[in-house]
């Protein structure tokens, strides 16, 4: 076992923490002076441990060994969403840096290589996985040109020109190069802590189905217009909302989530029957037959309430994800260094949050390791683990990637 | 009976529209620039008519007669909606002036009185009624004050400045002047066209309840939170607007209406299931009883889904009015004017929408005439009715007026 220095992992999680330090948590925005700061501060960590250290021009950070011998590439992402937890990505990036340097200090992982990296934007700052995007060359400089920051709308070229970041080449994947990739986070939710495990190892990420549901029926006013010759669109909405829980319901997979996160009315004064309505709703599941029979059946209420009427009723999808799986070797290797540190505490489950393993796992075999979230927060400052299970957490992925190595090397 | 004059009816009606003109419609907000230009117009034609004309400190415009004898307060609202109809509000002044000129023709009509009545802000720019309540004595200093305009923010107090009218007095009742009010108005619903009938004779102008209902669970993330550990406090506003549709649905009276106007979902972002929900729904009803009635069972319906959980929900009463019935012997006056000149095409019908004669029914004996829209169409530039309806609701308004006051007057 590469055994990881508890009390180096935690004061590095602690000192990371503080660029951008927000209440318990961090406000550390992508290519903010903060995050950038954070980013310098990993390349020197990673130097200190014996690695080479770069930030490419999208910002993500590699650490590299020039030795020979397999090598797994192994981080998360190092910004944060805005005034948010201390946790989110940060927990992963440190991780594969102290597995790095577990690795360096062990004479028996001689020859078996950790890379650490931490990607840029998976928390959609300006673009969705940007970092990760850019590394399997999914990314294109149109698309860099047009993105702007969601909060201030900074264009992402004067970000990265403000970073010092404009005119670096981005790095790409050389996928020879790797065994895989791997990852850990917090869970973001409560199947953990609530079942009593202490390491989640993941299946999949679930793919998202991202829609727009329209209605359009007749505006008019609210007292003169009697309800049996009214065109509501608000009550068309309510009405399609039911119909989704009762049939998403019926067909839903054993972890399948659905979510109405927006309704608007149009013009939405109280005296005035709405002649206009709309709602986002998303639904996520790993399994591909299963997405596939919830986006038909959805297509379906909606062409039916179309149909009957009194209102019109549209569907946009707006984005799709597939599911993402990790490999079952991966899988194997975390239950069985996860059942030698904790014994039964520890349990399989898909990821509902996205990461960036799901765009890594396109070009790379990937795996995912989950620690609990007390009281299942996250995306908020009050976001938090326990020492005992970052520790836990950490040595579970060292000895996993020393497993992975070792089989890969034909140890 | 006092015949009105056709023509001079509809050109003054055209005239009036020319203040403040937008496509078909007008864009006449209270105390804008137009607006006024509207009323000195009004206090003009007053004048060509024989009465004495004034403005008062709030806007309103009165014509009064000097002779003794009996007198019905007549009008409606000069203003219109933001770029809106025509003839909401402006049908009934317009009917009042040529009423009043029709009495002074008539020789028959020697000693009894219509004194016409240009209210202000009925349409709530600034507050609603303003010009009614003020009449009333029911607006205060203080009230004028802190309002202000709901569209530019202005105050009320610098649109009086603006307009000429700081300083100047309100006018307040003096309820033994007048044997009561009367008014006409577009319906602003489709009863009287959809049922072949030319003129509505008002009952009561219903009562209205508004509230703001609102829910509160927990915020959390849209992939990772269980659907069994959510809870979602849009979900649960949409189970109460089932709720309230099958409950209403079995409680209403024959007329009752009930609008959700507007949904807003706490934090509305696509992932995250909302921590947070409020709606705002009103009802109306011409019943008293029913209203009771209906706000108790809302009230239990909240109460109950507050204790079954998983969300709390709450209720707040915006705003209510009591119903406002018309005095029975202003409608049978009406009705008999309706069967004389347009047998079996008048019907009894409340008033779903608000109007002055509502507040005025605090102090006056009222009574209110309604004659068809097209299509049902009010607050939209092409509000229409049809030129024979105008004239028809018109002479039917005088009749009506004439048998009231010669029953006033003993003959």
């Amino acid at each position: 076992m590469a055994r990881i220095n508890q009390a180096r992992l935690l004061d590095d999680l602690r000192e990371f923490a503080t660029f951008g330090a927000y209440k318990t948590g961090v406000h550390r925005p992508t290519f903010s002076p903060q995050d950038m700061e954070s980013r310098r501060w990993l390349a020197s960590r990673y130097e200190a441990a014996g690695l080479s250290a770069s930030i490419d021009g999208i910002g993500n950070v590699f650490g590299r060994v020039a030795e020979p011998g397999p090598r797994l590439l192994a981080g998360s992402h190092a910004e944060s969403q805005n005034y948010a937890g201390w946790l989110d990505g940060a927990l992963g990036v440190i991780y594969a840096l102290e597995v790095a340097r577990a690795f360096r200090e062990d004479p028996d992982c001689e020859g078996l290589h950790i890379e650490p990296v931490a990607w840029a934007d998976e928390e959609s700052h300006f673009l969705p996985f940007l970092g990760t995007r850019s590394f399997i060359g999914d990314l294109d400089d149109e698309e860099i040109a047009s993105a702007c920051n969601r909060t201030t709308g900074e264009p992402l070229t004067a970000a990265l020109a403000a970073a010092g970041l404009a005119g670096r080449a981005r790095e790409r994947c050389d996928a020879e190069r790797y065994v895989g990739y791997i990852e850990a986070h917090i869970e973001q939710g409560d199947v953990l802590e609530s079942t009593g495990r202490r390491i989640g190892v993941v299946t999949s990420i679930v793919g998202i189905q991202q829609y727009r549901l329209s209605f359009s029926g007749e505006q008019n006013h609210a007292g003169t217009t009697r309800m049996a010759a009214r065109k509501d669109a608000g009550m068309a909405l309510v009405a399609m909302c039911n119909r989704i829980n009762e049939t998403f319901e019926r067909l839903k997979g054993e972890r399948t989530v659905w979510t109405v996160g927006n309704i608007s009315l149009d013009p939405g004064a109280p005296a005035i029957v709405p002649g206009g309505a709309q709602m986002l709703f998303q639904f996520r599941d790993e399994d591909d037959a299963i997405i596939a029979r919830l986006d038909q059946a959805l297509r379906d209420l909606v062409g039916e309430a179309d149909r009957q009427g009194p209102c019109r009723a549209s569907i946009d999808l707006l984005s799709s994800s597939k599911p993402s799986r990790m490999l079952p070797a991966f899988q194997d290797a975390f239950d069985e260094a996860a059942e030698r540190e904790a014994p039964d505490a520890h349990i399989r489950m898909p990821s509902g949050a996205g990461h960036d393993a799901q765009i890594v796992s396109k070009v790379l075999p990937c795996g995912m390791l989950f620690v609990p979230s007390v009281d299942g927060i996250s995306h908020h400052w009050t976001e938090n683990t326990s020492d005992e299970d970052i520790v836990l957490g950490c040595q579970v992925f060292a000895d996993a990637a020393k497993a992975i190595l070792r089989s890969a090397a034909g140890r």
